[in-house]
């Protein structure tokens, strides 16, 4: 199949726009999450965000890349203030509303209200979470690391509380996110859902690893 | 419908598996890609990561997060020892043997053997690139930062060269991932293709977002 090779040359040639369509092509599906904060006189705001990575189960930990300056400055400020935000899957049913929190709203306007999602609230978070989100977790900032080649900072928090769509969860705690209708993105801006290849057991030398089912008992 | 809420007592009193397997699954559908190296005798080393993520498109750098003492050590003294790279995107044709480079091998053994899939080569670039994949680059690595609260590395790497599928490329610099077969991964170890919502348009205040058309010209 012909191919395409880009050196270091040709990307410094290229427009902007269109180095940044072809980079956020590159890292593969992303995953899709709304952010959830409020500041100091309890205004809530939410933003989507498609760089939200697993860093590690124990001690429970989530990070997320974001640049200071930009359209979602209003959620490092909350963080920054509060302590806490809630992380909630975007799933078919809303990511088209959930798409359109990155729009350039005013710091006094919810994103909530604009977009016609519902904030919802637990006790001991003062974050909002998203009522229609059907799988999402409360974090306490741990640490922000500012990442200097490129002005970026690595937002990194622990899970505290989790709440999710009971059925979702299966024998062994693994979460089934497909059967959330939760959505993958790739790019700057195309949402996918997603069909199961199947789950697959560790894998050890020479031997073939074998599928999971994804109900019953798991060995 | 029933939803379920753990704590952070009862995300305590999980076994670690079932813990490892939950928190995996909370950040969303996850990247698939292989990070090829090779050591100073020119010994390939191929190996499966799901946290690559974007970092930034100008400079373009990626980023990933790896447990110094884990199966993937090699790739880490690799791109220690020779500076180079390459990340290749996990497609549905080889997903299988993709997983089973997570095996233990060792280290004088090459995964690409092992597993069945190509070492390819171009000039400047001493690391392995993986024949199969439609999606692939190489990067130098710019940057590994210790992430203090639970012992990982972020490694950082600049994009040097970039060699995709023609067909793939869209007139504004979008990939098309989803027509390479690319596919996403969830939790430790659900592997999932994508079907297209839309791509959409960027957001503004109190205006709907469009559907982009994914062939042809994009205003």
């Amino acid at each position: 199949m012909p191919t395409q090779h880009f050196d270091l040359q040709s990307l410094n040639e290229m427009t902007s726009r269109y180095r940044a369509q072809l980079i956020n092509s590159l890292s593969g599906f992303k995953s899709a999450n709304l952010i959830g904060t409020c500041n100091a006189q309890g205004q809530t705001n939410l933003a989507i965000f498609s760089s939200i990575f697993h860093l590690g189960a124990s001690p429970a930990l989530v990070g997320f890349i974001m640049r200071p300056d930009s359209v979602s400055r209003h959620t490092l400020e909350n963080i920054k203030l509060t302590g806490q935000y809630t992380i909630n899957q975007v799933s078919e049913d809303f990511w088209r509303k959930a798409h359109q929190t990155s729009a350039r709203y005013d710091g006094d306007e919810s994103e909530f209200e604009h977009v016609g999602l519902t904030p919802e609230f637990i006790d001991d978070v003062t974050a909002p979470f998203v009522k229609e989100s059907r799988i999402k977790y409360a974090l306490t900032v741990k640490e922000i690391t500012p990442i200097k080649l490129n002005n970026t900072l690595l937002v990194i928090g622990e899970i505290t509380h989790i709440i999710c769509e009971s059925s979702a969860i299966k024998s062994d705690g693994y979460i089934d996110i497909e059967s959330a209708n939760t959505v993958a993105i790739s790019g700057l801006d195309s949402y996918h859902s997603t069909t199961r290849l199947s789950r697959i057991s560790y894998a050890k030398p020479h031997k073939e690893a074998l599928d999971i089912p994804l109900h019953g008992p798991i060995e």
